[in-house]
């Protein structure tokens, strides 16, 4: 395989020309984290992700994880990446200093996320998970229990799982059956069985702090009696130290597609030792406080395996030589010259860097929200957090997924064979368009919920900010042609939208994947009219973004006609047929 | 897993109330071959797939093929299987009768060649390669060969096996470096390395039959220097027993996405005996004249997982309990009720029966190209059949691979995990899309020389048969939406292949794959206009199938304008960017 490049340009064009980092940085108080700062700390990451992670990549795939006496065993080499990892302070880059974190922007873990999901996402989701613990964890267990486990999360000593899944609970949480019964001392008992649970156990050494949702024995039924627990693989002394092992253990690896190298455990509670985090049977939301933050994160894996097969599939197209050229005149060229496969790269670069702007501005939002002075500004880019969230979702992965098969297609039949790495992209990406909510799920959140946020008037802010961006834009050259086609897609999605106020259930559910993949094309348009614009200069780096921005406009944009027609249909072609008919 | 149900309803319902079976039937001369006798075969091969090779399926992609001494391992139940498959006389079903074949027309072997696809791809591969090796061996091979090799590759005795590719030479075949020294005897001792050799070797007993691509001494460059020979795994003795191990071996197995239980191979050849089939030189026309029914084949292998793949969703959605009813009154209720998942079951189930349509269709123009008694239908059938091949061999597998996807999708987080069997679906359907000429490969054979056929007289008598079922169809209530909706799908690939007239190779690689896509859907769109106006009744079927007309006509078919969208873009956005700037 090809090395991993880390994308430090791209990172750099968009913090400095694209979307106003320093500025960003310094209205919300933080102008010591300025541009060169965080260019440096991404190509620190870079090269750990380039240098430590990629290399075991797809040996990590072969070798897979294996349970061991009933230890969870992972494969060569990754241990040590862990630890090396947490003792470089990659887990705390983003966490809060309170608890030992380094309290950097959001941006920069988002961006991290995406190389370290580039290199390898079965890695990645140990910090990634451990990190939503811990969001949790802050947001609303009590100060003993922050004080105990927090410091070890975000100093990466100790890592993290969330436990909500059963195998007859899934996108319907009400239906979970794991129990937790009071303890004499204040801790509960918590038995049960929860299924994909990602890294529930791994052989890095420290602790495994588990967040488990569970039914007190006296809780209504449904969403209404679900609480949240913290149990810990080992409890901890009160000096800190690991004390005896708690009643939890592996049932089994689950054997899945892909992501391989990560262990996803099926666990057992049996009388497990745990400690209610928030308040009885308001445990779904604190879990969702931290969901909509893992949410992006799994946008982003999608954005990272795209990026990275995209690497390879450049160059492979580079050297491998089949054909001749289009004027006849050479023979063999490099496939790279085909018009066909110069369409697949394109079309898998075109999500890449409109996802990876994409990602960076509502970052920048998710930082407005937590440091902005003016209390009106946070709560207006939480909102735009939030109705982004399932976009960044469920866009950034579909687009992930339909990449990777692209590059895949690229290496014709090694893109087949294990061995190439391709086939292993496809695989992996598969995952982040079904975990974490699956893509129906999120459009469903997007159409029934986020739409709705104060009455609409979040959705049609979000519209008015993309609509002045794209007349600003027009009156550039660079930027005429795609801020234009950006501005009928969003005159589809407006109409689509309002069209969508006030419907029933079957039509939002009729609606909803369709209508989000439209918000994603435009969003990503807009992003291109904004990378356009900012692309008037003669560096080559300029000159591309403005190709790209006129590719994504001709050549992929066009698809947002095709999917207003079929959202327009509305439900009655999906419902009139009866279940017995299927 | 559920059990495979063989769609033998379906293919009743087109032969008799679509395609006109007995009177195309009786057309050609073969009267006796009528409704009843296809269905009763078309019942004998879906019984023999879904209580044969569905079991053996999922078991044979965790086992796996292994090479244990240089010797191919195939998993467990495959030789039986195979055995049982060729006593049953499935391997001659539409083989020439002087070899020992039934003559049974070509739509029922395509059709068995879905449910083999749907039961057991790594299985269907084995007889699949056999008839296109025998094809190819009639077609052109001496009549010694023949009679030496045809009747045991008939009877299913002796596999057959293709060997075109080596590691340099995938899509370009000119470069191929296998080379082929003449003997004394008239024989040649063949030498070099082949991959991706499906069934190259097995453990079914028996003789393997290769049909290997290599150079002769004094050839040419490029492809007219190709000449194709007959390589048997063992040489045959004059009372046709099985005598010497020839000079041929498995490298390896390669190790693939998936397709596990297929033995693909890696061949070296080191001095092998071969003999000539053809002319000198001449072998890749006389592969080429086999390669047709391999890619309608392939076609068949994405639309007998699609099929497979909805079968197990619709048992799944029925079952699963998840989320409220959309009036909010039951909770839980089967997933089946939710309008997203029944979207992704309707869009699976648009592509698989307009597809299985379209398949049978193309048969039975092949049937009329082989047996018409006008010269002139013959010719104008056979030249439909070449026009449609790169359709049915892109446009399937895209929609096969894109109905897996969306059949596991139905699973949520089961769908990721092997045991539910989803995941197999979805990388065994991957392989179709890529070998057998990709995609894109398919896609360039479609608007670079199958478009220009007869100066593009065979597209506009497509064009104009389409447009003639359309204003028939357009007259009865039951289809009148459909095929008003196909003729702008129509109108707009009327306009784009017009439009690429004459066209340089730029512009018609940057338009191919989504002017195949154009040419798929509308032809899909045809389909379902044939078929919603043969159901005017109050059947189920007929209900059922005005539904999915219906859907397919509000639904999938807009896809269309975003399509035409693109290609009107032309070849500049995709060649406007410098090699250096990827």
């Amino acid at each position: 395989m090809q090395p991993y490049l880390p994308p430090v340009a791209d990172y750099h064009f968009l913090l400095v020309e694209v979307l106003g980092f320093d500025a960003a940085m310094a209205e919300i108080g933080k102008a010591e984290i300025d541009t060169d700062l965080a260019v440096s700390i991404l190509e620190e990451a870079g090269k750990f992700c380039a240098q430590t992670l990629h290399p075991i990549n797809r040996s990590g795939d072969e070798e897979g994880c294996h349970l061991v006496n009933g230890e969870v065993k992972t494969p060569a080499g990754f241990g040590d990446a862990y630890r090396e990892f947490a003792q470089g302070g990659w887990t705390s880059l983003s966490a809060d200093p309170e608890y030992g974190g380094q309290g950097l922007p959001f941006i920069l873990q988002l961006w991290l996320d995406e190389m370290l999901s580039a290199s390898n996402l079965s890695f990645g989701l140990v910090p990634g998970l451990s990190r939503g613990a811990a969001e949790a964890i802050a947001a609303h267990a009590s100060e003993e229990l922050k004080a105990t486990y927090l410091p070890k999360l975000v100093s990466g000593e100790w890592t993290g799982a969330m436990a909500l899944t059963e195998s007859s609970a899934g996108t319907d949480l009400a239906l979970l059956k794991t129990k937790a019964t009071p303890n004499t001392d204040g801790s509960y008992a918590v038995t049960g069985q929860k299924i994909f649970i990602s890294t529930g156990d791994h052989d890095f050494g420290g602790n495994v702090i588990h967040l488990v949702l569970a039914r007190l024995p006296d809780a209504p039924e449904g969403v209404k009696g679900i609480s949240l627990f913290l149990v810990p693989k080992f409890l901890v002394n009160d000096d800190g130290s690991l004390g005896a092992r708690n009643g939890m253990s592996v049932g089994s690896l689950e054997e899945k597609m892909g992501i391989h190298a990560q262990p996803t455990c099926v666990m057992n509670y049996d009388d497990a030792i745990g400690w209610l985090v928030g308040e009885p049977n308001r445990g779904l939301a604190a879990m969702f406080t931290m969901m909509n933050a893992e949410r992006l994160m799994v946008g982003i894996q999608g954005l990272g395996i795209a990026g990275a097969a995209y690497g390879q599939a450049v160059g492979y197209a580079k050297e491998r030589l089949q054909g001749r050229s289009a004027d006849g005149t050479r023979n063999p060229v490099p496939i790279i010259e085909h018009a066909d496969v110069r369409r697949m790269l394109l079309n898998i670069r075109s999500f890449v860097e409109a996802g990876r702007a994409l990602a960076g501005w509502t970052a920048l939002q998710m930082e407005r929200a937590h440091h902005h002075p003016d209390a009106e500004e946070r709560a207006k880019a939480d909102a735009l957090v939030a109705l982004l969230t399932p976009v960044v979702k469920a866009g950034f992965t579909d687009f992930g997924f339909e990449s990777a098969v692209q590059a895949q297609q690229v290496f014709g039949g090694h893109g087949y064979i294990r061995e190439w790495g391709m086939e292993q992209y496809v695989r992996d990406a598969r995952i982040a368009q079904i975990y974490e909510g699956t893509n129906g799920v999120q459009a469903m959140d997007l159409v029934g919920r986020k739409f709705g946020l104060a009455g609409g008037a979040v959705v049609e802010s979000l519209f008015a900010l993309i609509a002045a961006d794209l007349a600003e834009a027009a009156k550039s050259e660079s930027a005429a042609l795609i801020a234009e086609r950006t501005a009928e897609a969003l005159a589809l999605l407006k109409q689509t939208t309002a069209n969508l106020k006030g419907a029933d259930v079957d039509s939002l559910g009729a609606a909803a994947v369709d209508t989000l993949r439209l918000f994603a094309l435009t969003s990503y348009g807009w992003m291109w009219t904004r990378m356009a614009a900012a692309s008037g200069g003669d560096s080559p780096l300029h000159a591309a973004k403005r190709d790209m921005a006129r590719y994504f406009a001709l050549r992929v944009l066009p698809q947002a006609h095709g999917l207003a027609r079929q959202i327009e249909a509305g439900p009655d072609p999906v419902m009139a047929i009866d279940a017995d008919a299927f």
